[in-house]
């Protein structure tokens, strides 16, 4: 069967090794390029242990292997923002799709763009035609006709599969949006600092950026992109929490019941927005949500409960792994709509430990 | 120097072990009576490791030790709401004070303590004059004066001393309460369940008791005690969720600001509030708030935050260990206030693990 | 292509979860019976996600899917030793063959076998047909041929891996053998006691059953099979240690050089008896093997080094999943010699995490 | 009470902060000077949140710290061996009495101690008077007359406590020793690399400096220095091993039987060795010892069993907190000594967390 040929840049980072990973093991796709600074030189088996036609390639360094990319069919950029924000052009022009996992092209306002991401975000902004945001449960029509698609943050993954629906089917108010989440430490990339090692993370949890994360107006943004404009804007609230776990995000959405709805309309809501959706589950009850059903795959577990009341809370609780559907597993879900092939080639595979 | 007798009920669950531990360092009390059924004719030593007089202490079975409790200054029950509302009277009757850990006294409506804790709780409140409800730093007056003391429960600990002061003082409102806090296992008491097992619970976390938990309403009366009834009632929404970890509570909570204030401001009201309460500390900002802080010591550490905009959200971040602050430490804090010595006795030489 | 019809017995345990998942994804044998009481009449895609075919097995009584695995090619038995004892031989005689999971059918000795699991199996092993021990490494040829495969124990398997060739090739000496190995929780398998409870877990390391671990004579039997005879007796002495992990084995083997030897020549004799191994992995030095470059493969990692002197020690560390290499995995690698298929046939897309 | 003044050089590190904590609950000894390079300015009460006159402190710079550091009746070294090495003379020749934590006095061969610890420890050995090794339970007299202990290392102290004492009666032979042992990642120090990240040492075991550590010679000649020199030298293999945890070793250690002995004789010749030591325990079994019942405090906890039949195998399991009976306690230990107090002042409350 033929295989299209891929270039990872950035193969050595968390994401990028998923993706080799993946592409490994993918139908349709063909690991061609990977760029790895500090293993340069080495085999993919090497490093990765993994066998076949991707173990042989080696890794390159960014600059030779930015510009063997170019003969790629579809470039995935598992690259710092600024890093993806300067190479992605040049990719583009040589007739490359690129997907990319940073933040660089995720926010259409190029403000906000800048105040979370820095100026060489913003600036690049301007030269690229910006394409689809990668969420295909959302946008997959987008994404299937773009040139350029940004893969989603790892929290705005999350939180927003679980609120888009209730507030599109107006179950729930925009206003008053809380999300509170837990992530594992990969969510933060390779650090060789002692904020991240061993002893420092082990047996401790704490929240940081608080109302300062660059997920904030991702999540909002998408939000407001599921809803009618006419009907205001979202008022949300996001609080990251760091836990002692290598993967995995659970995130924890509040917001005020928009009309009388009891858990089992919501449910249904939810039900029914993902009836055809391969990667996304919804539980039955938000007590039934939990990392270790989604660690080690592409899917989205969700599941909601209200108070029984006018305006009652409504609580949903989802889960993903943040570097699969949070990250490499969303971008191969991207690569195959940008192929043209089934959704879920070379991701079905994937499973969860039990233990 | 002079040490009262004291007796603790239920001296093998988790919160009844740290009371061992702590009566036997402690300057003004001395472990008379301990019991457990589990560990009957046991010593303190054999399966505590504990030197000195308390050490000595055989652990008698529940019945035996209850009758003898009668003969002791203090009694603190570390023992099920319903194995407590049982008990109390009697001794209440015999001239003891009594510390009950358990939900049993906690609740001030016989009719949500009845939903929560079932009916032989709140058919025990008539038999008792209730007491004071143990959160010092916010009523001690009435526990030096109290017969009997509801300790208070752990997320309710941590939540209440987070926004209590804020409400009090008129910076948040009162509605649009939300609590999303993650707990160490042993917040739920020992068990011997699949459920629990290491496997079930290594590498996972999720939500419980979404919508329902005891500590809900709990938490609620305690912010309601300390607002004018005239500015109606609170609202609060709390989900407690499970971390892979033995002890500590980090919980986050979210609100409105009630009139135009910076987060210096919230961090000035904080301080202002526990600035002679020697287990709380207030911390820069939410994001310097960690588990580490606090697990092993009875303190309470809080930050928090605003966005600086008329009704903008407010989020602060709390933390306390749960057999602590949270439970035994919490309770040697009451007993001090009923012996009439210094509030910390016994509590100075607690440390948080660096590592 | 055609593919074989294959029962699990035992299909809720750890390994019997993994077996499902193996069989799920692979290419040659289909998952046509699964048992187990406590999920009876649920669907496998219910209880453990998976897509497909199998995912629509449904879980069957013990007995009921006993007597229907009558009509399956290969009967794996992930049961307790003696219930393989009892079910093994009219599964044989209704002409299917067994792989067997669990201690049953290890140990030739039957004195041996009746002292470390009771008089049930030993009585057992008279009645049926003794087949191959299998461990394909050394005893391919015999589990090709054979009716009954009795699959090694995780241990067995990382310690005989690591010094069978070692000895084989008379480099070390057959006394004087240490094996002090760690493991995960799962090895012990599912429990709902409080000794296994996350909290009696989480933080703790200990050895048990010193000096009386029923792997202990498997491991001698294996090595000794392996030698000539005449060269006197195995003496091993084998100590397992639990940590709080979930997955995984990493044994640290000692012996004496039997002949002058280097670091680099035990390497050597290492690299030439796996050179054609896909499972097994010869590291440059035993500091190079851990946990994580094995759990979730079915890979064993090996790394060896010696004092550089006249009967110095050798120190040998091995490493394979105890659920995979250790259990299931090495199942399917021997059910592949079974039906004839390629040895790594569903084996091929497991992969560790890196993170 | 008369207090010695103390100093601790080196007091951000692991050990300097368990240190610090000690020393401020100490009856005898109060600290007077501390040095940290990063902390310096801060006092030690917003550092440790350790209140009373020890929180007053303030970090000073090492080179200041160290002038001061003269002026005091005991110096605790807490810093790397070359820093010890180099400091140590100037202090003893100051007058005062120094406790160095590092190894850079615990070799009695230079060419042994320079070949693992390098010239620059090695060619200080001749410049200061070699003192006492700090393990008291075998050497007490000689630290009470030292001026200059070196505090022994954690796998040091965890293995000589459990093979010393059946060395010393004949029990076990003195070749064909193994000591195989896990620990916590806190025994390699404060570490910013990738490599000691949580995500690296998160669910991995692995097996380091195999047959090259610095604590094999100093097992190997304190066991020397408990046996006649008339019975041949000590034959010693050491393995240690990194697991995911942030303190504690365990070690588990092999030896032949010299004579013949059950497992109630050794256990009984453990027994009596350290019948009036504070703070070593002997378990009934080596089943019976694990991390949790030492972590914490300053305790050792030892276990043996051997194989019932001539030259069978013994197995020692002992445990302890490497950072406490392993590094700071046992300094505090030995500074009693020097200061003439009471053995286990400012070690008695000190506890182990049971959950």
């Amino acid at each position: 069967m033929h295989t299209a040929p891929i270039a990872v840049l950035g193969g050595s980072g968390y994401a990028g090794i998923e993706l080799t990973y993946l592409l490994a093991h993918h139908p349709r796709a063909r690991l061609e390029v990977v760029s790895s600074d500090r293993w340069v030189g080495d085999s993919v088996a090497k490093q990765l242990a993994i066998s076949g036609k991707a173990g042989e390639r080696v890794y390159a360094s960014f600059d030779e292997a930015a510009e063997r990319a170019k003969e790629c069919a579809v470039v995935l950029l598992a690259t710092p923002a600024e890093v993806s924000a300067k190479v992605a052009p040049g990719l583009l022009a040589a007739g490359c799709k690129v997907i990319d996992l940073s933040g660089a092209f995720r926010l259409t306002d190029a403000g906000v763009a800048r105040a979370y991401y820095g100026k060489d975000v913003e600036s690049s902004k301007s030269d690229v035609a910006v394409g689809a945001y990668g969420l295909p449960e959302f946008f997959r029509d987008e994404v299937v006709d773009a040139k350029l698609v940004a893969n989603p943050g790892c929290y705005a993954t999350c939180a927003a599969l679980a609120l888009a629906p209730l507030l599109e089917q107006g179950l729930i108010a925009r206003t008053d949006l809380v999300v509170s989440a837990v992530s594992g430490v990969t969510g933060a990339g390779r650090k060789a600092t002692e904020e991240y090692g061993f002893v420092a993370i082990d047996q401790d949890v704490r929240a940081y950026r608080v109302l300062a994360h660059q997920h904030t107006p991702e999540i909002a943004q998408t939000l407001q992109r599921r809803v009618e404009s006419s009907g205001g804007p979202i008022d949300l609230t996001f609080t990251p929490h760091l836990v002692p776990l290598a993967r995995g995000i659970l995130s924890t959405a509040y917001a005020r019941l928009a009309v009388q709805a009891s858990s089992a309309d919501l449910t249904a809501a939810l039900s029914k927005a993902y009836a055809n959706e391969p990667f996304v589950t919804v539980a039955r009850s938000p007590n039934d949500v939990s990392l270790k059903q989604v660690v080690g795959t592409n899917r989205c577990v969700i599941g909601v409960a209200c108070e029984a009341k006018s305006m009652g809370r409504v609580v949903v609780v989802s889960a993903i792994d943040n570097l699969l559907k949070g990250a490499a597993g969303q971008a191969v879900q991207n690569l195959n709509l940008v192929l043209g092939c089934d959704e879920d080639a070379g991701l079905t595979q994937l499973r969860r430990f039990h233990t």
